[in-house]
C-alpha cells in the first residue's frame, strides 16, 4: 500500500506516524510544503517574545527522526499541487527547483491546514505588516523588531544617543488566540501594543459578559483594547512608519502590525480534485475522516467537524483534534474501526499569568441557534481553600439543559486553577454528563488545590438548586419588574450599589420579612450569589416570589455596567 | 420537624446548613463536643507551620454565622453522651458544667468523625506526643515547639548563648496525610525530622512503587524515611527529651512525637444506641446515609461508605464525601430522593510544592481481593509541552478492566499539574469511563498547561494499544524469561544500565532484526516506553514475540532498584 499525505505538521505528522505503527510495510511519503514538519506552532508567539530562546526548540520531530524511526519518505519544501482522483495521483512540486512530478498513490491524506486571513483592504502588502503560522514567519517578526523599521523614528533622538531600536508601537488585528497571544509577548518586549477588534469582544467563542473579565485584565496589564472598530487600511507614515485605518475613522501609529484575524482553511487543493466543501467552508469529512471520494483523507484544520454538543458542523483549528483525526485517518486506512466522535470546542489561553478556558456551547451559538432550552448560573469560586495562602477568585459560567440538567459548556477564568475545573467539566460532557454528575463529582481536595465543595462541585449544586425549583432564577440583562433586594452588609454598598435596590442584610432578613410585599417578585442579590441563595431560600418558604440574580454583584459589573468592580477578580 | 445533629464539622455543618435552606421551620439543634463548628481541619499542619499564620483563619464558619444566617441552635463544647432511640431522645452533657440535658428528635443526625489512633504502648502519655485533630491540638503543638522541652537540651550549650528554642528533632509515626503534611511543616520549622512507617511505603492507598518515587522526593527535602519499623514504645531520656523505640530495636530521639498512624471512626455513641457497625468499624447506613434504627443517619468520618469501584465497603476519611453526605441526609430528612453514589476514594496531598494524587482503586487492593481481570499501565508524560520553559515529568499509572476497558484507577505525581490529571480521570470514572474515552477526551492545550496530546489521552491511547493487542505488554517485576533489548541511545545507557540487556539503537532496528532470536520473547525497553513501543510495533509485525516493558527505566528504577534514577522526575 502507497500513501501519500499532504501536510507535515500536527494531523498530518500523527496521521505517519500511527500508520507507520500499523502497518510496517506501507509506502508512506509525507511532503510538507514549508522547511520543517512536525513544528510547534502554538509556540510561536512565545519564540517571538523570547519566552522560547531557540527556534530549534520549536522543532518537535525533524526529518531524519521520520525517516529513521519511522521509515518515513519526508520531503520539505514540496508542494502538492493537483490530485487526480481518477487516477489516484498527486502532482508535487519542488518549491526550490520548481520541478513538478507525479505519485501515485492507494490512499492520500490532506493535511493542509488553515490559513491566517489577509483581508484585502489597501496596504496590507506594505513591510511591517505580519501573519504568525509558521517558524520563518516568526524569525522574520523577531528580525523585523530588532531591526527597527525601515525609517529611523525621529523621536527616538531626544534621547541623546543613537538607538537601533526603533520598533515601539504595535497593532494587533484581531482579539482570538494569536492576536491575544501576541500582543502579551510584545508587551513583554516593551512595546505599546493597541488591540484593534471589529466585534464587541475579545475571544469570540466565549460569551462577551465573560471576555469583559479578560478584557480589564489585560488592560492592567497595558494592552489597550479598542471594540467595535473594523480595520479599513494601512498607509506608510511621513517618518516611514505604519499607519492603521479603522471604520471609526481613528489612526493608530504602528511600527509593526500583527494580524490575527482568523484563519481560513485551505481547500485549494481539495476544490480542485472536486472534493465535497462544506456550508463552513471546510472540506466535508465523515466520522473517519473520509472525503467525498473514494481512497481520499482530511484531518486537521482544514476539515469541517461535527460539533459534539450541538450536532452542527464547524470549524475548529486546535491542535489537540487535529491529532486525533490524525490517528483516526491511519487506523481507517489500516483497516480499523475508529471513528471521530466531534469536538466539544475545548481550548484555553494563557494570558500574563492567569488563564481563560471554555469547552463545549456557549450561550451566543445556542441563541443563535434558536435553542431556548438552557439554563446558565455564574459563580465566583476561590481557586483553592480560603484560608489557604493565595487564593484567587475564578470566574465561572456554567450552561446546562433545562429539560434534563445535562451540561453544554462551560466558561472560566482567573489566575489558577482554571485549566482543572474547564478539563473536569470537558470529561462530564464528552461521557454525556449532567449537573447532578459535577454535584457528586469526587475531585481532589487539599487546601492547596481545591476545596471540599470544589467549585465543579458547587456549579453543580447551583445548577440542580435550579432544575430542582429551590432557587427560581434571573439574571441582570433579563429584569423587567421587581424589587430589588441587596442582602449585603452595609459596608460592602459602599464599594458599589445598585440604584433602587433595597438593603436587608441576611442576617436580618428573618425579623425584616414584614417590610417586603408579598405580591411583587424579589430579585435577590449579594456579592456574588451564596448569600442572595440563602436569602431566596427564607423568602420563597415564607410565601415570597423571590429570585436570585445569578451571580450578584459581580455579574452585574460585567453584564450591566461592562467593567469589573475594584480588582475582585485579579 | 426537630433534628439534632452530633458534630458541627464537616458533615454535621453541611447537613445542618442544607437542612436548613429546605426546611424553614424545623428546629435545628447543632451539638460540637469541642470549641469550634465547621473549623478547617484540614488547614491544621498548615498552622503549626506558620503557613496559616492566624488561628482565626481555621474557623471557616463560627457560631454567631449558624445562628444568624441559618437560624441553627448551636451548641459547643456540648457532648452527647447517650441516645434513646426508643423514646427517640439524646442525651447532651455540657463539657465546661457537666450538667446533663436530654433533648427530644424527631431525626438524629450523627456526624462525630474519627479520632485520631494512640497505640497504646508503653510511654504514650508521656509529655510532648501528639495528635492532630482540632484546633487546640494544632495550639498545643505550636506552644510546645516555641517553647522547647521541659529540660535543657545538653547540646545547645556549646553555642555560648542560652537559647530558648529547644525542640530539634521531631519524630513522625506514620506515613499518611496527617503524618506527611506534619513533616513537610516541621521541616519548614526548621526540625529534623525523622518519620517511622510500620509498613514498607508511605502513603497505603497507592502502590508501593508509585510511593517510592515520593519517598525519595521526601528524602530530597530532608525527611529521614525509616521504613518497615513498627513503634513499640516511648521513653524519657536523661535530659528530658522522648527516645521513640521501635520493632527494629532502633532508638529515635525526639523533641516532639507527631502521631500520624491513622484514624478510628468513632463509634461509642452509635454502639451504645444499638446502630449496626460494620466490618470495617464504621457505622454502617444504606445510600440515604440511614442507618439500622428509624429515624438515626450518620455521616462523614465515622460510617463505612460503599467503594464506587470495588463495591466493597470501606473507611475513607475525606472532607469532600463528608460534606455530600451531610447534604443527602439533609434533603432525606427534608423528603428528597437523593442518593449516595458511593466514594472512589479520590484525594491529593501537596507536599514541598509537589503533589501526589489518585483515584479509584489501587492494584493492591485489586490483588487483594482476588481481581485478576485488570492490566496497568505506566508512563511519564511532560506537565506541559516540551518546548515550553518548565515542563516538569509527571509519574502516572493508569490501572483498567482487561475484559472492557472500564477505567479502575489511577495514581500520579510530579511538580505541577498533577491535581488536574488525576480529576480529568476522577470525572471519567465516575461516569463509568473506558481508557478509550480518556483516548479521546478533548481537554484544555496551550503549551502552558498541556500537551496536544495530554498526558490523559497519552494513557488512554498506551492502554488501548495494550487492550487493541497492538502493544503487548510486560512489566519488570513479572519477568520471567526472554531477551531484554534496550533500545535507547549508547548515550543514555551510561545514565543507568539493565544487566544482560542486549542494546539496539531504535533507528538502527529495522536493519538489525537478524540479530534477534524468533524463538525467544523479546522484552523491549527505552527510558519511559515510547520507543519501546515503536520497536515492539515493528518486532511484532516482523514476526517477533515481544513485549513493551511498561514505563522502561523510570519504571525500572522503582519496581526492581526502589529507587529514582539521576533526578529525572523532580
Amino acid at each position: 500500500m502507497k500513501v501519500v499525505i499532504v501536510g507535515g505538521v500536527a494531523g498530518g505528522a500523527s496521521c505517519a506516524a500511527r500508520l507507520r505503527r500499523l502497518d510496517e510495510t506501507a509506502e508512506i511519503i509525507m511532503v510538507e510544503r514549508g522547511p520543517y514538519v512536525s513544528y510547534a506552532n502554538c509556540g510561536l508567539p512565545y519564540h517571538v517574545g523570547g519566552l522560547i530562546e531557540k527556534e530549534s526548540s520549536l522543532l518537535v520531530a525533524d526529518e531524519s527522526t521520520f525517516r529513521n524511526q519511522f521509515a518515513i519518505d519526508v520531503r520539505t519544501r514540496c508542494e502538492a499541487i493537483a490530485i487526480s482522483p481518477e487516477n489516484k495521483t498527486v502532482d508535487l512540486r519542488n518549491v526550490a527547483t520548481g520541478e513538478v512530478t507525479t505519485e501515485s498513490y492507494d490512499k492520500l491524506v490532506l493535511s493542509p491546514g488553515a490559513a491566517p486571513i489577509r483581508p484585502p483592504v489597501p496596504g496590507i502588502d506594505l513591510p511591517g505588516i505580519f501573519s504568525v503560522r509558521t517558524v520563518p514567519d516568526a524569525r522574520t517578526i523577531r528580525t523585523w523588531i530588532e531591526q527597527g523599521t525601515t525609517e529611523p523614528c525621529g523621536m527616538d533622538t531626544y534621547s541623546g544617543f543613537q538607538t537601533v531600536k526603533r520598533t515601539k508601537r504595535a497593532v494587533v488585528v484581531g482579539g482570538g488566540f494569536i492576536g491575544l497571544e501576541m500582543a502579551e509577548n510584545l508587551i513583554h518586549l516593551g512595546l505599546e501594543v493597541t488591540l484593534i477588534q471589529r466585534g464587541n469582544q475579545i475571544l469570540s467563542p466565549i460569551d462577551q459578559e465573560m471576555a469583559r473579565f479578560g478584557e480589564r485584565y489585560l488592560e492592567k496589564h497595558g494592552l489597550r483594547i479598542s471594540l467595535n472598530d473594523g480595520l479599513t487600511g494601512f498607509q506608510q507614515a511621513a517618518n516611514g512608519s505604519l499607519e492603521v485605518l479603522t471604520k471609526s475613522g481613528k489612526t493608530y501609529p504602528a511600527d509593526i502590525v500583527i494580524l490575527g484575524i482568523g484563519v481560513k482553511p485551505e481547500t485549494d487543493l481539495a476544490k480542485q480534485a472536486g472534493l465535497e466543501i462544506g456550508e463552513r467552508g471546510g472540506i466535508r469529512v465523515d466520522d473517519q475522516m473520509r472525503t467525498s471520494k473514494p481512497d481520499i483523507f482530511a484531518v486537521g484544520d482544514a476539515i469541517e467537524v461535527k460539533d459534539f454538543v450541538t450536532g452542527q458542523w464547524a470549524l475548529y483549528a486546535l491542535a489537540g483534534p487535529a491529532n486525533r483525526q490524525g490517528r483516526i485517518a491511519a487506523d481507517v486506512i489500516a483497516g480499523r474501526n475508529s471513528r471521530f466522535r466531534g469536538t466539544q470546542g475545548t481550548a484555553i489561553i494563557g494570558l500574563f499569568g492567569g488563564a481563560i478556558a471554555w469547552t463545549g456551547v456557549s450561550e451566543k451559538v445556542l441563541t443563535r441557534l434558536g435553542d431556548t432550552d438552557f439554563e446558565k448560573i455564574y459563580i465566583y469560586p476561590n481557586s483553592h481553600a480560603g484560608y489557604y495562602p493565595g487564593a484567587k477568585m475564578l470566574a465561572m459560567k456554567v450552561i446546562f439543559r433545562k429539560s434534563d440538567g445535562r451540561i453544554l459548556g462551560a466558561q472560566a477564568l482567573g489566575l489558577d486553577g482554571v485549566d482543572k475545573r474547564i478539563d473536569a467539566i470537558a470529561m462530564a460532557i464528552q461521557m454525556g454528563g449532567t449537573i447532578y454528575d459535577l454535584e457528586e463529582a469526587e475531585l481532589c481536595y487539599a487546601p492547596q488545590f481545591g476545596s471540599a465543595k470544589a467549585p465543579v462541585n458547587f456549579a453543580g449544586m447551583v445548577a440542580a438548586d435550579v432544575l430542582r425549583g429551590d432557587m427560581p432564577l434571573s439574571h441582570w440583562n433579563n429584569i423587567e419588574s421587581g424589587l430589588l433586594l441587596d442582602v449585603r452588609n452595609p459596608a460592602e454598598l459602599e464599594i458599589e450599589n445598585v440604584p433602587g435596590a433595597v438593603n436587608i442584610p441576611l442576617p436580618e432578613l428573618r425579623a425584616r420579612l414584614g417590610e417586603l410585599p408579598q405580591d411583587q417578585e424579589i430579585l435577590v442579590f449579594c456579592r456574588s450569589g451564596q448569600r442572595a441563595y440563602y436569602a431566596t431560600r427564607i423568602l420563597v418558604q415564607n410565601g415570597f416570589k423571590a429570585r436570585n440574580l445569578s451571580g450578584g454583584m459581580m455579574s452585574h459589573s460585567v453584564i450591566l455596567r461592562e467593567e469589573t468592580v475594584g480588582g475582585t477578580l485579579y
